[in-house]
């Protein structure tokens, strides 16, 4: 069965994605070093996750990034033991529990956070702003679009 | 000392690259998994380098992704142990080796991938191309200015 041809336009596409994914990859890995030398690279996420969208279940942040249950456990017990994050009761149902940011986590992690995006932003001090909203207004359509 | 104000542009534009940064680490581990059952999400972007550069050193490999020598050894050894990648002496350096994918690696990698850009042409196909273009130009403008 032969492949569709796949048009140029798709194709720039697909290298722009690839060298920034390749490059968020070991900017995230520096990332969860610099909020402690001890993280490992995924736990990144986890931080911005957890600052974003608050308290929650460690099964619904499996979901979210789309790990295993055993992967997440893991991952949380890493950032627990070192105090990042800690566990309360769901007051919803006192058998589960909900994980959250530690005072020290969520301060390393937003100095760390707020460190990059002054970086970011002084790179593109002198990109035009509408040109910066047009990227994010054609990336939400990408990925509105390639979902699901 | 107080962070500089960052502008809804750069704040959308950070939500936006969040957002398929994470659709793509889950996606990178189905396809990984696609490729074969026992590979582990990094793999995948060890196929497609190997694929577009051709052989290399596993040093250089290790600073295309920004890992340690230790951590891209053992993810080439459980490639090798697949037969999905193998070593030929350096034809520069007879004491070096460049990593290369085998038939049966490259055979198994293009398939996924070819099927995954399909699947993005079907979901894109209404899409004008002029903005397919325009998104890749702005994200080329974007991965240059940030780098470094």
């Amino acid at each position: 069965m032969p492949s569709a041809p796949v048009d140029r336009e798709f194709l720039a596409l697909e290298r722009e994605l690839a060298v920034f994914l390749r490059r968020a990859r070991a900017q995230s890995g520096e990332m969860a070093r610099e909020v402690h030398p001890e993280l490992e690279p995924a736990a990144y996420g986890l931080f911005v996750r957890l600052d974003d969208a608050g308290p929650q279940r460690a099964t619904e942040l499996a979901g979210y990034f789309g790990v295993g249950k055993a992967t997440m456990s893991r991952q949380l017990r890493a950032l627990e033991d070192l105090g990042l994050v800690a566990r309360d009761p769901d007051p919803a149902d006192g058998r589960a529990s909900l994980v959250r940011l530690t005072e020290e986590g969520r301060n390393r992690f937003r100095r760390v956070r707020d460190a990059r995006r002054e970086r970011y932003v002084r790179k593109l001090a002198d990109w035009d702003r509408a040109e910066v909203a047009e990227l994010a207004r054609l990336l939400n359509h990408f990925n509105v679009r390639s979902e699901g």
